[in-house]
């Protein structure tokens, strides 16, 4: 009778994904639950833009996969990435998917949870401090200010066929930040287009190189020099800019002081 | 000799505010620095979108200020606040002030901060999740996506003699999502001018209260019905809204189960 107690075979463990935002860059600025999950993670998927110190939380004995996203030199392909996403799950593995700032501001978190949810598979997503929020907050600018912006609205700067394909009335209204996730290459096009479409030349604006870690450094200037104040700065990708009143805050709210000094051009 | 020997009497230690953001109320959502300096600050002065859950990271033996800025209600005036941080500082004391999600983005991180500048005051900032970040990852919402939205744009719903006074004609742009924080009480102005600006009777629209908590609750439906949507779902503040086509996403990647069941009416 002894064969017929022969419990059935064990499930297979089930995977789950959870999609999380690593901040900025200053390792710091990580939640509580990301650190956890990278901690307990058995896989960790992350992308480019993830600083190499909070990869620093993962275990050891996690597998980690670069899945790129440089920009022009997509490492894996967005499709190859929910394919992988799906793989890793359907092994019954626990893996997180990593990237900068926040999941669900740029960066395609929207789309890879699509990919998981039409395989069924569990997700969950664990928000973090966006680039805008931790870059202006080490560049001493706020986002919004009773006395100078109301509203801010994000974009993303990047070029498609060499123009920033971007509704430009809806940059240039007044009392309202704009920040530009990575515009850094197409800057001239878009100083050109602000003024074009009424900002005015001497509408403030930031570029800053590597918010929140040593290496951060802030240019400011207005719409007109700004192109050539950021070539002559030397700034490097990855970079955010800032447009608006607000920026004119920096001079006094400046507090970050990294070993390397504010490039001031 | 001796007495020539005696030391000069230190100098009054040198008190430093750190401007901090709580994130939208989970408190897994703080930042590893964030605790730290809740941890560690000798006083915590704290706002009313602040959750309790947060609080506890405040050591016991600090001393609580509750600064208040419910609606309407506002227990200390901005100027008692500024008053209030400068002389703690002036006192030596390490300080916190704690706001819920970002400090950056609206509430007035930036105004205290020019208040203790003036004074000569050391500060610091923490930037949070947004409760644009941390409500949106928690309803399962993205903010933006290549089929439905390349830009954000975050505004404030408060009213001001009875109207949202909101720049309309730059919140009903096509692939645009739009983040209201706090505009339960101005909902049916919201919608209301939207539709008259443009926008489409039928554009979605989701209502969000206690994003990220127990209590959370989420309310979809279109700008003509959700004005009644969410009276009969009883909503209160604060609540955040997100209108454009992103949130038909909801539905899909909803994967947050608070005990109490999403209300969907």
């Amino acid at each position: 009778m002894k064969a017929d107690c022969t419990p059935p075979p064990p499930p297979p463990p089930l995977g789950r994904v959870y999609l999380v935002g690593a901040g900025p860059g200053d390792p710091e600025l990580l939640t509580l639950r990301a650190v956890r999950l990278l901690q307990q993670a058995q896989v960790v998927v992350y992308d480019h833009l993830v600083s190499s110190a909070v990869l620093e939380f993962v275990s050891p004995n996690a597998q980690r996969i670069y899945a790129g996203k440089r920009r022009n030199e997509h490492t894996l392909r967005q499709e190859e990435i929910n394919t992988l996403l799906i793989s890793l799950a359907n092994q019954g593995k626990q893996v997180v998917r990593l990237k900068g700032g926040d999941p669900f501001i740029f960066g395609r978190g929207g789309e890879e949870l699509q990919a998981l949810a039409a395989q069924g598979i569990d997700f969950e997503v664990v928000p973090g401090v966006t680039a805008a929020s931790g870059v202006a907050s080490y560049a001493g600018i706020p986002l919004t200010h009773r006395d100078y912006a109301q509203s801010c609205i994000f974009v993303t700067g990047h070029l498609k066929n060499g123009t920033a394909d971007l509704d430009w009335p809806s940059l240039v209204r007044l009392n309202q930040t704009v920040v530009i996730y990575m515009g850094l290459g197409g800057l001239p096009e878009i100083c050109r287009q602000m003024m074009a479409h009424g900002a005015a030349a001497n509408l403030p604006i930031a570029v800053v190189q590597d918010g929140s870690i040593a290496s951060q450094k802030v240019v400011t200037g207005t719409l007109i020099d700004m192109p050539e104040r950021v070539v002559r700065a030397g700034l490097k990708s990855p970079c955010l800019t800032i447009i608006g009143n607000v920026v004119k805050l920096h001079d006094e709210l400046a507090w970050f002081k990294p070993p390397v000094a504010l490039t001031r051009v």
